[in-house]
Formats: structure tokens, sequence, C-alpha cells
């Protein structure tokens, strides 16, 4: 089963700090997933993961992962964690991200979301249903539901009518859900997930539709997609008002550092987030000291470590002039120290934003931190 | 200094097991050195190629080194070791290989070779002095004399002129290699490179005058550049009558198992080679089952290790499904769990013929391996 037990809320913002209980173990939250889209963290072997990073739940793309490897050989292989050796949570999402992502390639109707593959052009159909099938042969310890995203641009009539849809179909879920059983013995949770963009109404709409389903937890989609950060926090204070406070509450897709402190401070507990990992292979850095361009001529002699304020291997072991070398001469283990320092930073803001919660001192944490870790080093 | 002990050697070949000691620690010979061409072996932490394969000694390319991160960088880093994070031995080529593979960018003169660099055309002037200059400011451990390489179509009296040139050149690098320092402090040996094709006399006219150069260890070049194994292998047989044999031998960049083993037998202490790493990149494994190309729609669902008899992490831990996986869907952690299987066959291949020319059952053990690991698994 999956529990969520609160143990210390913030009396001044909405920030919480919990437990959350899986099958494959335990998750402090507030806590952030790094994404493995495809069955790996980009250039990051699960011992990293671990005894690096001690990651405590991971990320899964069920549209990548029903193309690669595909569902006979995740089947075959006894499900995700068994294919990719990862024995703690994954959480996988639904494909509505991807269907809003790749454009032309998709058609969504009532029944579903029609996709052409971005490998092949093969079709595949994601209804609600489907989906559920597809992350019972993943296996993920946290299933999403499908839904139907909108850009930052749509209007409110548009927004409403893709929430309506995005309701029922969490409906059609929830009962195929609650019909079928897990493929691998460890339960499955199924979470719906609230959409509206930044309409207030259409956002308390969806919300208190999708209470109604009973979740053991609520996801928050639909931002980042466009919209200014304060249309994001203000909206996820709105969402927030309605969820259940008894559950876990995981916002899609967000963001940077300062935007995970903000979001926490709204009582969110879970985030993904392709950022630190992407920017990594880009040679953005975000360190205890702020941003860092590791490309730029600045670090060309800096021999201090990549970022002192982390106990982390990569971070301690290499300097930046070494991985700004690494970096412009295409040497594939940039990708290794970049990736590690970006999620170390990220899990570090997390675990210390929990120990400010526990401890009673989140508001001053956050006060010397948000700004902090947005700026240049 | 450096110093080279023979603990064994084989009754009826010529391998030998002997112990090559320098200011960084001692190497197990016969030994191969993965390469690291521009200050990082291609997608491996030094903590993996120390951790997980007990890499012993590293090569590292003073071409690309010169060029990127460049003489000054390393200076103030204090030296590539520290640079990279590397306490162990570097051995460094001279940049005569780069000459022979760069082609039109490439000018050979008696003064030396003038180089217009294959990044951004800017000029390089690596006479048989100045390559001495940067091997002692990257520091390695062991440093080659420039020499001139000549394709296997060269002609006898071509090789025989080049080769000349390669003695002068290294008579002048060891007059400027005894009147210069190390930069950082401990011993830099060099190395001559014996050439002369597939010439039997121009090899041995090679051999004799850098004999008396009384050098600490000698190198065999200009092999691997297009001829049969069977030439490779006579020539080496060779070269080896004359090198002297209480001095390591180390042939450059060879080449497959196979061709280590056959070497090995012919009285080679020392390898390198780009090829487990970059075939490892290209989906090329090398295993103690055979070759096995991994993107084959025969490992789809092969749940075994990537190779049972390796007692390696990556070789163990993954299946080969998942590494089939991982390079189709071109996830960057392929490249490490597929270089760490390359250099841990590599490295095992060394270990079990040093096991066993200790043990006098070498010929034993190459009977039922050199043939084996050329196999398709």
């Amino acid at each position: 089963m999956l529990s969520f037990e609160l143990q210390a809320e913030c009396p001044e913002t909405g920030a919480r700090a919990g437990l959350l209980t899986t099958d494959h173990g335990t998750v402090e939250t507030p806590m952030f997933q790094p994404v493995g889209t495809v069955g790996s963290v980009k250039g990051l072997a699960p011992r990293t993961l671990k005894g690096d990073l001690d990651v405590r739940i991971l990320l899964g793309n069920t549209y990548h992962l029903a193309l690669r490897p595909g569902r006979e050989v995740l089947i075959e292989a006894g499900g995700l964690h068994e294919f990719m050796r990862w024995d703690r949570p994954i959480l996988t999402d639904s494909g509505g991200f991807q269907a809003f992502s790749l454009g032309d390639l998709v058609k969504v109707t009532e029944d579903g979301i029609a996709f052409r593959s971005h490998l092949d052009g093969s079709r595949l159909f994601f209804s609600p249903e489907e989906v559920v099938d597809i992350q019972r042969d993943i296996g993920s310890d946290v299933m999403m539901v499908l839904d139907e995203l909108t850009p930052a641009t749509v209007d409110r009539a548009e927004s409403r009518r893709a929430n309506e849809r995005t309701v029922r179909w969490a409906e059609r879920a929830f009962d195929h859900y609650r019909a079928t059983e897990p493929r691998y013995g460890h339960h499955q949770s199924l979470w719906p997930i609230v959409q509206g963009a930044v309409f207030p109404d259409v956002r308390r709409e969806s919300a208190r539709a999708l209470v109604d389903l009973g979740a053991e937890g609520y996801a928050i989609g639909g931002l980042s997609v466009g919209e200014v950060a304060e249309q994001m926090y203000d909206t996820v204070e709105v969402v927030n008002e309605i969820l259940p406070a008894d559950r876990p509450r995981y916002l899609m897709g967000v963001g940077t550092p300062q935007n995970l402190i903000e979001n926490v401070a709204r009582g969110v507990d879970l985030f993904d987030c392709v950022m630190p990992t992407r920017n990594a292979r880009t040679g953005s850095l975000f360190t205890t000291e702020g941003l860092v361009n590791i490309k730029n001529a600045k670090w060309k002699t800096h021999f201090g470590p990549v970022d002192p304020g982390l106990e982390v291997y990569h971070s301690q072991t290499f300097s930046r002039a070494y991985l700004r070398h690494l970096k412009i001469a295409n040497e594939p283990l940039h990708v290794e120290i970049s990736s590690v320092q970006n999620l170390a930073l990220y899990l570090w803001t997390m675990r210390q934003m929990r120990a400010a919660i526990v401890e009673g001192r989140f508001p001053a944490w956050r006060a010397e931190w948000s700004e902090r870790l947005a700026q240049k080093a």
C-alpha cells in the first residue's frame, strides 16, 4: 500500500514535511524526482543515483517506455525496476505531456490520444484505460491518469473544456484501475492530475472533482508551460486549498531551485523536472554558490571544486577548470560530473528545506536561499 | 626513478611477467593502458578506473593535450595527474601518430613536425626537443620521443629514410631530456620508438641504434597501421630479439585481445589501444564469451548479465537486454557500461596471462583463449 504521514508543518507558510511510503521504500518529502525518461537517468548508473545522491524516487515516461524498450520487453524483464536495476520507488507520467509537446504527431479525441511515434511514425493509442495497463506493465509505484494539457495561452472556455475531459478520463482511469491488479505483486497507486491552466475557477472545479475520486495522492499539471512564475505560484495556492491535507501533492515538471522553494512554501511535496540533467549536458550548473556557466572563460584556471558546498564525490573531486575542459573538449565524462552536481544541488535543496520545516525555521531558510540559488556565481 | 624487474619468463614462448615501478606506483606487466586522449578515459571517472577496473597506468596524447586544455592550464594545475585527479602512472605519446593520422594538416621536415590544429587551424611545431618540453609540462611518468611513422604500404627505401630520421630525432630528444629537469618533482622516463615498417632489416637497424641510447624502456611503433597480423607478430619478434631483456617493451596502438595474447607470447610487456573504449561506444563488446554486437536483436530479451565471466559491477549488474535498449535509445549510460565491460575484459586478459606466466602454464592458457576471445558470442 501507499501511505503518507505528515510529520511537520510550517506555522507561517504552507510548507510541510512528510513520509511517503511505497512497497519499494519510503520517500521523505518534500522531495525531487530525477527524470529517467527511457529507463535511465541520462549518464548515471543506479549505484551513482543511490550511493552518491541517495535518490529516493525516480520518474519514468510512459510514452517513451512504451516505444522503447516496449511493453513486451518490460513484462519479460519483470518490470522496469528489474530491467534498470532500481529497487526504490518509480513514478510514471501518463503521456499527456508528450501529447502536448509532440504537436502534429498527436490527435486528441474523447476516446483518448492517438500518437504517431516520434521515432518511426508507428501508431499508438493512449486511452485512459490503456495508460493504466501500460503502467501496470511498467510496474511503477505511482501511476498517473491520462490528462489533456493546454498551453499557457489557452482561453478560459477551452481550458474548462479540456479540464472537463481530463476529469472524465480520470473517472474512466480509476474505474479501470480498481478493476485490475498489479502485475508484479507490489502496490501501484494511481494519482489524478489537476488541470485548468491559470484560471482559478477552472482549477477549483478540477481539484474538487478529482478529490471525489478519493485518490492516494494528487498531481498538479499544466504549469511551467509558459506562464510567469507568479501565476504558477498563485495557481498552486488555489489548488492546494482544496486538495486534502493528508495526501501527497505532486507538482509536475517544475522547475528551478527557486521554483521548488516557492512551491514548497505553498504546500507541494513532490517534484520532477528535466532541468537539472538537461542543463547539466549544456554546461549550465546549479551550485550552492549560484548559477555557473562552465564554458565561461572565467573558470579556465579555477582549480577549486565544482561545488565546495556539496559533499559529493563529483562536486568535491573535480575542479571547475577540469569540468570546463571536459565540456569544451566534448568528453562524455562531463555529463556524469555535471548531472551529479545539478541533482546533488536539487536534492540538497530539498533536504535543507525538510530539515528547516521540521526544525521550525523554514521562513528564515527560504529568505536566505530562494534568491541566492538563482544568482550568478 | 623508473625500474623494471622481471619476475617470470615462459620457458616455451617469449612471454614474461614483470614489475614496472614509477614514482606514481607499480604496474604489473604484461599490462594494458586505457587511452585518455584529452585528460579523461571517455565516459569514465577516475574512481571507476581505479575502484572497478584497478587500472594501473593510463595513456594521454601529447598533441591533444597541448591543444586542450593547453600547456599553461596544465602547468597551473600542477600537471595532468592533478588536473584529472589520477594518482597512478601516466604515459604520453609524442604526437608522431597524430602527424601520421592528420594527413594534410601536417608537414614533416628534418626540424620536426608542423601541425595545423584539427580544431581551429592554429599552428603548432613539434620538434624532438619541444615534445620533451610539452611532456615535462604534462608531467607524464613515461614520455615518448618524437618519431616519424610510415604507412603499411611504404617501400623499404622510404622506411629506412624515415627510420633514420626517427633515430636522429631520438638522439636529439635524449640530449634535451638529459639537459632538463622534471617540472613536478617526480621522475619522468623517456622511451625511444623502434620504427621500420615490416622490413626486418630496417627494424633491426632501428632497434640497434636506439639501444645505444641506454633508455629505461623501449616502444615499438608503426604497427597496426594496415599490415596483416602475421607481419605484426613477425616484426615484434625481430625487434624483441634485439631490445634488452631487462627493459620494458611497449607495443604502441595494439590491438584486439588476440593481438595482445600473441604479442605477449613474443615478449611485449605494455600495450595501449583505443579499441576497447571506441568499440564500446559503437556497441561492440569484448566478453569472456566472445564478441557481442549489443545492437543485435538476439539480445532483446537476454536478461543474463553483460558478461557472466567478469566480476565488475557494470558487467554483473546489467543485462544485455538493458544495455541493448540503452544503446538503441542512445542513452549516455551505455557508454559507461560498455566501456567498463571492454576495459574489464582487456585487463582480465592481461591478468590471466600474467598469472599463467608466473605459474608456468602460459602456453596452455594461450591455446585455450587466443581464438576463443576472437569468436562471436
